[in-house]
């Protein structure tokens, strides 16, 4: 086996004569663009990480090229995130820390997250491990995904389940049915008391429409870890809109996580090395893996 | 029935003719410093506070007057409190805070909960929902309690445990054995990445000896929901420890507590009224209510 590093400047040289593309940089859009058609090219594209909208041109979608992602590494640290804002939400506890640089003590009431109720957008295994941990706090979790099912809500559900949710929590593929379903409509659904999640990506929100909707209270707080343009620039509106928690897209990202990425694409490779199928396949017309 | 309301200045000439004392204000030392001794007293007093610490005076132990607590309405709140504090240190919360201010988009790896190891000390009702929560988090916990008993560790096992333990909760009533038990010796024993977090008094813990262990990072960080002295005054150094979150004693009160606690003390009220026996009952001599 032989190994080539490749950026941006020099992967549409080698893709045509690479039989395996591993993208390691998630937030590259690199594949898109080097993709060589109808020319020779990778027979398997390994993306370390959960999404795939990175890489997916029409070209790679339409061609018999598989594409693996990197399922399962990042659920159980997502869910744990999630819980985390969900919970420094409901403790007030940004205005904790405000009060403290300011050496001032201000008793004040919190919210008890056991018998609140949340919406999780996004029914792969993030969605549902985020879902089984808000559980596992005593809240009260409907999971939304592409169509109902047994324990999944379809799309007809979600402005029904929004308008009683506590906690709205975007955990869902990007794709062209998702981009943008967070708009304005959507927040105005919502309870004044509701606060707003992302965990997926970036576009699944209108970001002006939330800037909007947390100005005019229609929600009482949001946290964004996923943004339209990552990394946030400097002179972004986001960074101090009152309510929000902005965090630069971490919260898969727990100490080893690199490693685990590593150790699973050795296995996938093995594997794939070995003529067995693989795990983790993309539904490249869909955006993401399918599952139960 | 008569109802009179007192204040630290009308108590002392109230409590000889009272039947039963309500005590709504749990920093008040008031009633302590007004008790008859031996004279005629309440049969009854009755505290809206888990604590008993700040009424328990040695002419109210010796006496035959019973004394309850408001066991039960804090448990659920402070064990999310908990939860929200160690996931807050876990994913490193308060720095992305301090980035969002600065507008300063800088990832970061962040820890995983679940494998990790807490020791909460403490084996009362509260110390066993923030059991039940952090291992509803995947987090391996033991409880460390005055006796060991079926679940529960023994005061012997105690250093051993802080020894190999990620968070150390402590969530214990205070009495002549649990104070100052957090000293310079027990934060020596805990790991340098160990994380410290107190809802339980704050002469548990000698306090120039954590902001010491902090300094030193002999610990990583720590949380303090409570303090020797409350309110905590503007100069004292704890406000800007390294890695040290302040918080002012808020971590059982959720939104409706009082209420809760109103309806507690009628519903013991109508039992004492009737002559039944009494919840709740704290053993004097050991400072809180003993239960299994």
């Amino acid at each position: 086996m032989r190994v080539k590093h490749a950026d941006a400047s020099t992967l549409a040289g080698l893709l045509p004569a690479a039989d395996v593309l591993l993208v390691w940089d998630f937030a590259s859009h690199a594949v898109r663009e080097a993709w060589p058609g109808e020319g020779p090219r990778p027979r398997w594209v390994h993306t370390a990480s959960a999404g795939v909208d990175h890489l997916l041109c029409p070209e790679l979608v339409d061609s018999d090229t598989v594409v693996t992602n990197a399922r399962g590494i990042f659920d159980r640290p997502v869910a744990e995130y999630v819980a985390a804002l969900v919970l420094a939400l409901a403790k007030d506890l940004p205005r904790t820390l405000a009060l403290q640089r300011e050496r001032t003590w201000r008793h004040r009431e919190s919210r008890k997250v056991a018998g609140t109720r949340a919406v999780v957008v996004g029914s792969g295994p993030i969605g549902r491990a985020v879902s089984g941990t808000l559980t596992a706090l005593g809240v009260g979790t409907a999971l939304v995904g592409r169509t109902g099912r047994a324990g999944v809500h379809g799309p007809d559900d979600l402005d029904r389940l929004l308008a009683r949710a506590d906690w709205v929590i975007a955990a869902a593929p990007l794709t062209s049915t998702t981009r943008g379903m967070f708009d304005a409509r959507r927040f105005g659904v919502m309870q004044p008391s509701a606060h707003f999640v992302n965990v997926g990506r970036g576009q699944l929100v209108v970001e002006d429409a939330l800037a909007e909707a947390l100005r005019r209270r229609w929600i009482t707080g949001a946290a964004l870890d996923v943004f339209e343009t990552e990394p946030l620039t400097p002179d972004s509106p986001l960074w101090d809109l009152p309510g929000l928690i902005v965090s630069p897209h971490m919260s898969g990202d727990t100490a080893g996580w690199r490693d685990e990425l590593g150790e699973q694409f050795v296995q996938l490779y093995e594997l794939w090395a070995a003529g067995r199928p693989l795990p983790n396949v993309v539904d490249k017309q869909l955006g993401y893996v399918p599952g139960h």
